[in-house]
């Protein structure tokens, strides 16, 4: 694909200072931009780069005024940042306009495919399976028996979805994540093996949540596993069965999330962070990396840390004295030295 | 699927109270089921939602007396939390009863395919595969050169298998698991550069053994890693190379096990845990989620916390001290003043 | 696969002292060896096991004089482990010398295919993919538009690549590894909701790279998230977006790296580390496992430990003394009761 200022200009509603007709290819940060890349100047921080950029065009504000002369051809624009935003994901939509449905893949006969789709080769469309319009299942992607898709829904290739899920609109998966796989729910027999409780449940992601990739997401015993509308979790977070994870709360990566815990709205869990089973934690609460949850948070809006965790501010006066530990212990058995001596004196 | 109450009591080999005839169509809990839907009352606390349910079907037992009316059918057993466990397993083996050989898919005229197997599309079995009676590789699954697979055994969509690994009789295998890839090894030359170090044992699976979603398990360097009978893997679970783990061990989500490291019988680790290489942890060892194991456990049925583990009253102690580190060190500058105006009133 | 002692002494350019005929066809530990087995003794501390051992052939140094009669055939080299190492490469390059197309498999037209390829059924090669000489794309493997990939490069079962990232020469990817999804980049709205933030860079991994398996590495927000030449990263490792890992630097599994991170050259990372975002680490580091950098690392060579992580020998001093907490607050509280009455006294 490859644009010229004028075209760009006209679909940003901005004017052209220099070339016309230079043409761009790529989209690159001002600082490395080369040849052929088109980049932008919003903040004034970084203007230094205008006059020495290799970019082929740079977008600015209408009111940059410049203080030296620029190689590149300028778009001036009323919104520099903004005008870039909405070029990166035009190139973004390009870049994942596929459509259309590849040979060979597998749609089961019962299965209802809506309008404009993508099914890319080896993907395995299941019996009963319905697929929304606009939606993409990528290649080597799975989706079994009686799943729905809704609408503009993106699975990457190699996501793998169990039977009876149901998936919103707007949600993207990406490679590897796994949704519906059984939960972890064995009984001890007296012998001290393991029965395998059977899971029955299912797995709901509601409307424009984004699932990374290989992130396990696991089927309800029975009922559910939710997660609500808006959520993003990163790659590699396991959500055990049961959980329910309120709306627009993200998750970071490699964080794990035990059996039946509620995860209220707007929650912020940092990676590598441990939620054991059956707690809540309300609505607000910032977790810091690695820290591990341990019971339920009732209070809303606050910052924890540590493992098990503790108020954020504690933690890290906990911390520091952790460092001095050593010292302090020197500093006791100082004063029991004296201490000691005091008490001779006393005595005699 | 759909069943009568007069069905499913037939099954159960109980007796109905109510509409012989009203059907039911899927599983849940008292609390959540709709019309349709069938549940159990097991345990007395419960007793309430009996009366508000709007299941079609309650399954209870036998004895039960009635407080107030039902409006859902009755269907009395002996023991309604086995009779509804009985109905769970037929559920889900009804669901997962998938068979036959889906095309395309390849599998390599070398390879021994048992009776009644399922093979879903895209499915790959590799030259000198044995696959025994019953058991079923769902799409876009690999199983590479010479793998050999007992009966009862289910590998879930997107399963892969490397060469020479050998997986038991009623093993599952959930998606995005990995099986017999390399060993982390490696040997550090002169110039700052690794060289591989070529890595040709492999992975055994004993029987019984549950494997969860997008869990690695490293084949050895030589001779086999090895899970014993019995093992249960949650999810993004980590095997090092020559690892074993011994008989109906548990091991929880996202948890690290480093190379060669021998994990006794009846052990139970907890999610996130990491155990180093080339250590013993015995039997009956339960450890913590988020702890460290950093060197050889050799007493058995104890439970360990901490990163470094310690014996988890021990950590539990710690913990509740550390909370409490700011005070203390304030409580030992208050002794240090006291006692430098101590000594100074002895010294006159 | 079947040699003769005979055979392998001549391939190693060694004497062999017993039957010339025996056939062996695995290598195996010479502790574990049995018959058909080829084993090695190079450290004198295991000579026991060469009278003992089941194995039909050993390797032994020239050198070594026999305190007892043995079994096996041996074969005299001079330096048996580095012949052992010769041979384990062998064995490995034979089980794996896949070659071929295989049918079904989607090649897009556009791809530009090199000579004596591996790609296995199932794998999916899109439009403008450049595939080097002598490179392997196992089954069920989705090579995405515009990926180029070097020469010599194994991607194992399952691996995806999304567009327009760039594998070198020398690459092993292992089974479920996803190389190039979106950066976890959201924009908070005013409303709660978060607006996804276009990823349109990409990922470079550089020639010699290794990459475990089920680990995911993020394609950058603009640029390159970059793992530089010889870098080895285990299984389930995360990278994030933008963030550089420079050479020879070794990242043990599940460990993950947040959003810009720079991670100097021959850097060691334990397994379960957490590296926070936009932060460096300086060349040689050692970070042991389960720590937390939350801060740049300036000083070169240094070992660290703990989350936060501080300097190694700091963070067992430290860890020591957690331990002994409960008895260091009884002695504070003691020192307590007799300064009261010291000065109870003195006041007297």
């Amino acid at each position: 694909m490859q644009f010229t200022a004028q075209e760009i200009a006209f679909l940003l509603n901005g004017t052209v200072e220099g070339d016309p007709l230079v043409p761009v290819n790529q989209l690159a940060k001002i600082e490395e931009a080369g040849a052929g890349a088109l980049s932008f100047l919003a903040n004034p921080k970084y203007e230094q780069y205008l006059y020495s950029t290799n970019a082929s065009i740079v977008i600015v504000n209408n009111d940059l005024v410049l203080a030296e002369p620029v190689k590149a051809t300028l778009i001036r624009v009323e919104n520099a940042y903004s005008a870039f935003s909405v070029l990166l994901e035009k190139y973004n939509t390009i870049k994942l306009n596929k459509s259309g449905i590849e040979q060979p893949c597998f749609i089961h006969p019962s299965a209802q495919i809506g309008q404009n789709v993508y099914v890319g080769a080896f993907a395995y469309i299941g019996p009963g399976v319905k697929l929304g319009d606009n939606s993409k299942v990528y290649p080597n992607t799975y989706i079994a028996d009686n799943v729905i898709i809704g609408k503009n829904s993106t699975l990457f290739s190699g996501v793998k979805v169990y039977f009876d899920c149901v998936i919103g609109d707007n949600v993207i998966i990406h490679s590897g994540a796994i949704i519906g796989s059984d939960g972890f729910g064995f009984a001890p027999s007296a012998d001290g093996t393991y029965q395998k409780i059977s899971q029955i449940g299912n797995v709901i992601l509601e409307d424009n949540v984004e699932v990374g990739s290989n992130t396990t997401i696991d089927r309800a015993t029975m009922g559910s596993t939710i997660i609500r509308k808006g959520v993003k979790l990163d790659n590699q977070v396991q959500v055990a069965h049961n959980v329910e994870i309120g709306e627009n709360t993200v998750v970071a990566a490699q964080t794990g999330i035990s059996g039946s815990a509620k995860i209220g709205e707007s929650v912020i869990l940092g990676g590598q962070v441990g939620v054991v089973g059956h707690i809540s934690i309300a609505k607000g609460s910032q977790v810091q990396g690695q820290s591990g949850i341990g019971r339920t948070i009732t209070e809303e809006n606050k910052k924890w840390a540590g493992s098990p965790a503790v108020p954020y501010s504690n933690n890290m006066r906990s911390q520091v004295v952790i460092q001095r530990l050593p010292e302090l212990e020197k500093r006791i058995e100082e004063l029991e030295k004296i201490i000691a001596e005091l008490r001779k004196d006393s005595v005699h």
